[in-house]
């Protein structure tokens, strides 16, 4: 259960058969095993320590791949610095997380040169690019024609196998520590619930391959035998037509890319046929986009995968099943699914009582792969391990047939005239109304209330509603408390974190400038 | 991933549906769980210890199962004792586990009074039978009437789960201590290899259930929810009448058991129509009987697992697609398929080398399903476990496919004028023999070769062979130096170990008598 160890099973009983695609560049599972082992080989030679960090800055790509298996083969740490960060955020995980190597592609170089410049424990670059090796670099393909494979490193299965920094919706960056036992026993989880063992299949990676997200499937991927697709980041005309190209089998799409799908005029003549599964999460799926995609794409199989950095990264999976309308199975599509094979789930109040079915309360989460806590961070652990168990900071329920049911996050919820609005009910309602694209819910101070539901609503391309139309639609769909209290219509695009969760508490600052929230 | 959760996850997702069937008496996985969680709850009210251990005579049965679940509820751990041995091994293996708690049926009652009075440890004997209870012991059903329900009992996934004795086959048992995490991780890569996410299937547990062949293979499958079907034991005719009365969709049977049923006239009658999977593994498949299975059930879909108690048990599958005689993947059958997603594999040499594809050596295997070691026995414990591998006793070769192919125990390896001769291979020649039912090739002394070749035959009820035939046959399918140097038939079966492994060790020993093997 190393990392590594899904690669080398697949080279030995798949060798011959495309392990990465990339462009025109293809390689089989021997070929990349073989570079992985000289990659890892070449870095050894460098000087890096066994269990050294090495950080990554680049978009997606069948190197970036490489990266995340040589690194454990060296007996190292891989640290994925998150591409939609700034400047000030990676310089504060480079530096938190101790990394000694920094891999760099030509997208991030003029970044990078500045990230060096202020993190003096980097020892070397690796260039990753195609153009000519900036100085005091090294070239990624150079250090692998010079190295011969070596024998992968072995150490413990609950060896830290990377840092994962994560929580840029506030405050400063936590770097999540897992280690190779807890990234291995979320994805086992992944392929016995999600069946993915034909490995003819192909899995594009068009979420950002920093993120856990597509860590995870794609790992429960690796160990499927699938062939691993990327695309240098996600576009939504481009993955429309590489799934088509490629005729992909399997995806990960975080809820605002398939929005964007949603909103492409490219939709309407795709060609899906290939797509067996479309995994989403990351963030809460408003319902409508939901109904909207299973109409656009009939026959994909959607399954949603909840889950957090925390997790390594599997909660809960809503299998293919449950995506449907009518029938027995009718009835979850709100919901989260049920617990993942390796994951205990429990609901608990305010004070940590355990909730009985049904009863909304923080969701509480236990498991083989739960995190081994915050890189240099014992205070943010302390708060979010209690008794073991990861505080997830989400608010939810579970059924009595066992299914998750996520009402927001805690910090989200909007406590108005002293009840909870949860400000994704409130969102799903808008989803769907006809002109709205997208919208975030929001609490801002009320002298009445306490706090008052504030919506910020962005409105289809060549469409317009007003607020007495969005009232109307909501009074149909909610009840009065839930009913947003003041309404803003924006064009620009909602701030994004580099998962694709909408930043929430950059769009609430500025209504609290000069007060405290009591949640906060 | 504590043993008892797959249940948990079971009560809770498929609550209503049938958890345990046996004979008339069904309980749904709510009730299973209900009657788990009282159990636990008697046994703590008893004063039995955290970690206590909790030893099991009994035939299969709905409460078997229950015990398997209850004890680890309880923070106890299991001692499933083998229904196949004396009393004198029993005793011991009873001992050496200091059990301090026993259960027992009515099938076991005699043995268990002897076994009471001669292990002092013993504090409380609980009576699973249907009779009245005799005195001095606690009646299983009265303890659930007596008691409520409580909450599952946590401490950390590697602690000890239970201890299982192996090694009936020589010397004295060994207590193989098992983790929660080694019987999870074993488990979970069953469920993704074999793909079982149908919660509506039906296991039948026919081979005896203390034993880690049937405790791997049905925890995949309450993992992956399917009912578990209950007979006291094997017989070939009910075995055949219960697959097609409860309609069985999966089951594990060891090869001896599968030449019975062949052997059986009811198999040509015999309707296996719902047979989804026919799982076999424990001792190695003579490949004629594989073939005769294949064409008596052509509708059903063998899979081979190849384990070892000390593994929790996996090591390698083979799965359904590779059992064909035609086609791109023929050519496997005989081998034991490919390591389980979390196991590692190499072949060594004598001095402990890892050797190349192809070349026959002992079989190393690691993983997180590795054993944590032998109960109270350092000394075997350093010889099987080497720089953390454990050294199966196995002889075999991985071909460039990545498929393990077994050629022999080390031990039962034949050394004859300076040549190995692989004793299951010439039993594998034997078996295409029409006449011949069943065979053991074992080494005798010989002045002239250091070893020979000696052959005991069981031949088919209603026919005859002769040594001229037998050997004639052998000409054809093996080379001149492997073809049995003697040849000796016999009407009555083989001695047996518990896991329905010949006894090779017994059926050798009357000819080594007053030397010494080179190998033992």
């Amino acid at each position: 259960m190393y990392y590594y160890q899904a690669l080398q099973r697949n080279a030995t009983r798949l060798g011959n058969t495309i392990g990465t695609s990339f462009g025109d560049q293809e390689h089989t599972w021997k070929e990349v095993e073989n570079r992985v082992a000289r990659l890892a080989s070449a870095l050894v030679k460098l000087g890096i320590n066994k269990q050294a960090h090495v950080a990554i800055l680049a978009m997606n790509s069948d190197k970036y791949f490489e990266y995340y298996n040589a690194i454990p083969w060296a007996g190292s740490v891989v640290v994925p610095l998150n591409i939609r960060w700034s400047l000030q955020e990676n310089i504060y995980s480079l530096k938190d997380s101790q990394s000694s190597v920094l891999f760099v592609d030509d997208t991030f170089l003029p970044m990078a040169k500045a990230l060096i410049a202020s993190c003096d424990k980097i020892k070397f670059v690796i260039y990753m690019g195609d153009k000519e090796t900036p100085e005091g670099m090294f070239n990624y393909e150079q250090l692998l024609k010079d190295s011969t494979p070596m024998t992968p490193s072995k150490g413990s299965y609950d060896d830290l196998a990377g840092i994962f920094y994560t929580g840029g919706t506030t405050g400063f960056p936590k770097g999540v520590m897992l280690s190779h036992a807890n990234l291995w026993t979320s994805a086992i989880s992944v392929v016995a619930e999600m069946g993915l063992n034909k490995p003819d299949d192909r899995y594009l990676h068009a979420a950002p391959m920093f993120h856990l997200a597509d860590v995870g499937v794609s790992y429960a991927m690796v160990m499927g035998g699938m062939t691993q697709v990327f695309i240098p980041f996600f576009e939504p005309t481009s993955v429309i037509a590489i799934i088509e190209k490629k005729k992909i089998n399997h995806t990960l799409l975080v809820p605002t890319m398939i929005t964007m799908m949603l909103a492409t005029p490219a939709i309407n003549e795709a060609n899906f046929s290939s797509l067996k599964s479309l995994v989403y999460g990351a963030s809460p799926m408003p319902h409508g986009t939901l109904i909207a995609a299973m109409e656009k794409m009939p026959t994909v199989g959607f399954m949603q995968a909840y889950g957090q950095s925390e997790m390594s990264p599997l909660i809960s999976i809503l299998t293919a099943d449950y995506h449907v309308l009518e029938g027995p199975k009718a009835g979850k599509l709100r919901s989260a699914g049920r617990p993942g094979y390796c994951v205990n789930v429990e609901i608990r109040d305010a004070v940590g009582n355990t909730l009985p079915t049904g009863e909304v309360g923080e969701i509480a989460v236990l498991g083989p792969n739960s995190m081994m806590g915050y890189w240099n961070d014992h205070e943010q652990t302390a708060k979010t391990v209690i008794d073991g168990w990861i505080m997830t900071g989400d608010a939810g329920y579970v059924d009595e047939d066992g299914f998750i049911f996520l009402v927001d996050r805690v910090k989200d919820m909007i406590v108005t005239g002293g009840e909870n609005v949860f400000s994704a009910e409130v969102e799903n309602a808008l989803s769907h109304h006809a002109a709205i694209q997208e919208s975030v819910v929001i609490a801002i101070p009320s002298e009445q209330w306490g706090e008052a539901v504030h919506a910020i609503i962005r409105v289809n391309e060549n469409q317009t509603t007003t607020k007495e139309s969005v009232i109307d639609h909501c009074r149909e769909h909610i009840a009065g408390y839930k009913i947003p209290h003041s309404i803003e219509f924006r064009t620009e695009p909602f701030p994004m974190t580099g998962a694709g969760k909408i930043r929430k508490v950059e769009l609430r600052a500025p209504y609290w400038e000069n007060q405290q929230r009591a949640i906060s």
